[in-house]
């Protein structure tokens, strides 16, 4: 295994077969210190802000120190419909970046997601690939890694105890005393409005900035948000997988006078500021973004913002050092840029803007940004298209779909797939007729990213199980859909060695697709209505004929339209399992019509995102958690049982 | 101002009158790199983990480069019954570092709590010292820092997830259904424990490995915690002010069945995994008493413990780079070490015993380690003394017990002192006789010093309107009550300077000390009943004529002694603005009766906790918080607003 690691005087991983755990592959190799990785990445020193020897967070400033016209080849990695069990995106992502990196010789920096911390001790595990395509140390990456996550936790919850106490104050003082408390006289006897405070007078349109001087209808006005209890839409989360926290009553204590409301917690990777944090563009933008977040609507139907509440400076000031992304390293020691990990359904579920600018201007013209989208690429790509690319202003050069040939069984009509049980015997022997009829699944997908502009290359990750004839019924397809390649990897059992056939299909495609002016477009224009958008989606990309409402979705849309957030792009909310609302319809359905049930905003991070079924956002745990695995080796230090 | 930071090439603070805001004085000197603070303090670069430029992990495995027999003098800072405005303990903790490190050439180390960042949006604001002497960067040190808080809240939360979840699974599955779901077979068919298992059995008394092998009452005993939903002791928590969570209900969503449940949030520092952090000596040590913590009481009034719920590894994961203190600098660049910070009223109020160990070898024998105690003396002290130092066996050299005119005065029987609202002219100009007979509560604390065998320095904090015959009548008061030294400070207006002639008393004390054997003695044996040890600190403390004992204490005395608690020390949870439990009782009360309220246990972090009146766990938002004014500074990056 040729590698990067060697420049850093550190030894590869040997390969063993059959694959070890992926703790256990992850712990064999030691990772090069993380100023070597910076460095090799071409890093300034003074930009990178190291957390111990192995993370470090790349100071935005970063930007300035490359040329503006730098623009890495910008490859985006999404995947067919999945199965419970998961094609291997991520893996894919790591393993095409060693393949890049440490085999093909080419500059290359993997953008990838933060997990949230919950699922680690529940049921899901790790999520930094697998196999001998990893990011490592995988336990970092998995746990608090340089506190991102805890610090959308603390802002997020700050945002709900502002509301709660705001709603309190407001409800047990009289205007006057509201208003003298909101703006207190200094021991010699001024008052003064707070800079954010400046910003509600603006909205209110009241142009004074002397305390004294308003009026009592103005003083009202400015101090009561007048909130509708009923209408609060800001929740409080954790990144813990607490079910009972689903749905609970607060302010049941007495200091709290009766004013008891039902609420609950999501998880916090669900929190509009991890979305927020994906999609800003600078500190300034997060401080704008962070201050426009709608946390509920008042009695009038006017929204209520957290600057409304006094709260948005705050919440930058906790929120100042995430923009920053964390660099870790590949088992093959390429740099890895980890940043952000925005919920795939409520949000648009793709690493962040900041990450992949800072990575498309360092690894320069002929360098490679490799970036996945989470979800299937109905949702994925669609949103990492649509939203991320639309706010960021950069198009992508390549999309890489990962596909496997039991999943296209499963869309040609095989038996369902569940985690934890054995698979059926139709996904371990040969069936090319089955496989076959799946690709039409694959197909789909190849279809919406040529619809965006943007060349296909397909990942085939092979298993062991797949034959010649089933692989290569799948190419077939695949390249008569319009894909550039079709590629079988084995980045799993090989490291960057298994992808360099896929690393190739990429540079190639890319070096192509350069050559002439891009050819990136949208699905819809923003200024389209909310339900023009919602259609264009539902009937361009997942194959609906059309789109009904409920009465509480129609009310929402009127609102929002109303409240003047009608320009913002679409988030659709849908399951992964089907291009359809419905888990069950596999394969390229056709002719439904998706139910819209609620539609809810995100003004802070810029979406409105449609309801499409039930979108839990806080998991639970089973009767044996992953955790009762965890726990360290005394003697070594080690993490032990992380999965 | 010479300085520690002429070493580094940096420009020492320039002092101005009045003093400025304290985050304008902070702002104003720029920090050395922490690399260079840390050499110069002896760590070793490996032990060095950075956070940034400013922050850094001192890795534990730091105690073993210096000589065990290194044993800094070590001085810990404690105060009188405070004035709800504070009498600069913090402060003079960090002046007197500053003046031994900075003007007197003497190694040495600050040792200090991380606060709660609730707080610091709220009403208090930071809590890094004041004026001249402080620690900084003031905004790293009261927000995120390097993460400790929030791994305590994720690894708190787990806890709770993990309970709740576990009662629901027990109540809606049959015992051998449970069972198989805890011992699942492999793909091969075989079942084995996990370790923390192993540990269940252990308890159980149940001497068998293979899951297939146990008895069917074995295996009920073994899966079954069978709680007692009405006696959950473990709560949730937060780091953020928010008191809609003091009480609440969990459950109500329909997945959960109707398995609601009243419970609460506290903020992050009142965990007892805090108060683990502070007093674990080594990451073996934590991760026992990570599994030891006692979350609930079952049915038969056992203990139910985090390791019977499995947890107890996956916490110490969750914690394990908690464990390794953090290095920061004061405003003239001495080291300062930042580690844990446990509420002084539920728990002991005192940094840990980890980052005291390594400061106290880390200077050397003729260095000074100064660390801080919570509270008044009478708490933060007699916490320090019966419950750190009989967990770390370290001696105290020195206590300084920090004064003020102004608080004595109170205590002679002044109007009372408000937050926020004007001092009464009596604090402001002399009256000799007031402060006079205030010094009976200073000299209540020497007292108390003085019977556990430690020297006293009183650190007399000066105030403007301080006149020079109230300084000497507290001085004089001082010495008569067995003080070695009393000496006025000035550091707040002057940084280290002010302080100087502090240091050298507090030098010439532990030098005149340390001639002899160690006289330190413990207010009690833990091996007294709950109730003698209880009733030592009463009398012998706080100058009680005696103890009383509700009948839920009553109730809750008998059941821990039964569970085997009996034998840990106390930590009384009592207001601190009075020896009583009454906050008006001010100078130095005798002849009361305490009353216990209620008793608990804190079985991990090792101290029984008796519940003198309400100890509020969670603290408000006002109506115009602190954040009001939080923002940040677009042009340079610079936090505005922290006070």
């Amino acid at each position: 295994m040729p590698t990067y690691l060697r420049r850093f005087g550190k030894d590869a991983a040997q390969i063993v077969e059959p694959v070890p755990s992926d703790i256990d592959v992850a712990q064999a190799v030691e990772p090069a210190h993380i100023t070597q990785v910076a460095s090799a990445a071409g890093f300034h020193p003074d930009d990178v802000l190291q957390h111990g020897p192995h993370k470090a967070k790349i100071d935005i400033g970063a930007l300035k120190r490359f040329p503006a016209s730098n623009k890495g080849n910008y490859v985006v990695v999404a995947g067919i419909t999945p199965t419970p069990l998961g094609e291997g995106k991520s893996t894919t992502t790591v393993g095409l970046c060693q393949a890049l990196g440490a085999h093909l010789n080419k500059k290359v920096i993997t953008v990838v997601r933060q997990p949230s911390q919950g699922p680690t001790f529940g049921i899901k595990g790790g999520a930094a690939g697998g196999g001998y395509a990893q990011v490592i140390p995988m336990e970092e990456f998995n746990l608090h890694l340089t506190g991102d996550i805890h610090a959308i936790t603390a802002a997020n919850n700050l945002v709900s105890a502002a509301l709660d106490a705001r709603m309190f104050h407001e409800a047990t003082q009289k205007d006057e005393a509201l208003y003298n408390r909101l703006c207190p006289a200094d021991k010699d006897g001024n008052r003064r409005f707070s800079p954010v405070m400046l910003r509600r007078l603006k909205k209110l349109g009241i142009a004074k900035t002397d305390p004294n001087e308003l009026t009592p209808e103005e003083r009202t006005s400015f101090a009561r948000l007048d909130v509708d209890p009923e209408k609060v839409t800001w929740r409080r989360v954790l990144d813990t997988n607490d079910r009972f926290l689903r749905k609970i009553t607060v302010g049941q204590n007495p200091t709290e006078k009766g004013m008891e409301r039902v609420t609950g917690f999501d998880i916090a990777v669900a929190s509009e500021i991890m979305a927020v944090l994906a999609l800003t563009t600078s500190l300034a933008d997060m401080r704008e973004r962070l201050g426009r977040m709608v946390v509920a609507t008042d009695r009038s139907d006017n929204p209520v913002t957290t600057d409304d509440l006094g709260v948005g400076g705050a919440l930058t000031v906790m929120m100042k050092d995430t923009i920053h992304p964390t660099l870790m390293q590949t088992l093959e020691g390429t740099p890895v840029l980890v940043h952000a990990g925005p919920f795939a359904n409520i949000a648009h579920g793709n690493s962040s803007i900041v990450a992949d600018q800072i990575a498309l201007r360092a690894v320069g013209n002929d360098g490679y940004v490799v970036t996945e989208a989470g979800f299937g690429a109905d949702i994925g790509m669609e949103k990492f298209c649509n939203i991320k690319c639309r706010y960021s202003g950069i198009d992508p050069d390549c999309a890489v779909i990962v596909a496997t040939v039991r999943a296209l069984k499963m869309h040609g009509g095989g038996p369902p797939v569940v985690a934890g049980k054995p698979l059926d015997h139709a996904y371990k022997s040969e069936n090319v007729e089955l496989a076959s009829r799946g690709t039409c699944n694959l197909v789909r997908h190849i279809e919406n990213a040529r619809g965006f502009g943007i060349p296909v290359v397909v990942a085939l990750n092979r298993f062991a199980t797949d034959t010649e004839a089933e692989l290569a019924a799948v190419k077939a397809a695949a390249l008569a859909a319009g894909a550039s390649d079709c590629v079988v990897c084995e980045h799993h059992a090989k490291g960057g060695a298994g992808a360099a056939d896929l690393g190739n299909a990429v540079a190639r495609v890319c070096e192509e697709a350069r050559k002439g002016p891009s050819t990136f477009k949208f699905t819809y224009p923003v200024e389209q209505s909310l339900k023009e958008k919602i259609e264009a989606i539902a009937t361009k990309i997942y194959g609906a004929s059309g789109v009904s409402y409920s009465a509480l979705a129609e009310e929402k849309i009127a609102l929002f339209t109303k409240q003047g957030f009608g320009n913002l792009p679409i988030c659709m909310a849908k399951t992964q399992y089907s291009f359809s609302h419905d888990a069950t319809l596999k394969g390229a359905p056709v002719g439904f019509t998706l139910p819209v049930n609620d539609v809810r905003c995100s003004a802070g991070a810029g979406f409105i995102y449609p309801l499409i079924g039930d979108m839990p956002t806080i998991p639970g745990l089973p009767t044996r958690p992953a955790y009762y695995e965890i726990d360290i080796d005394m003697e070594t230090g080690k993490v032990l049982g992380l999965s």
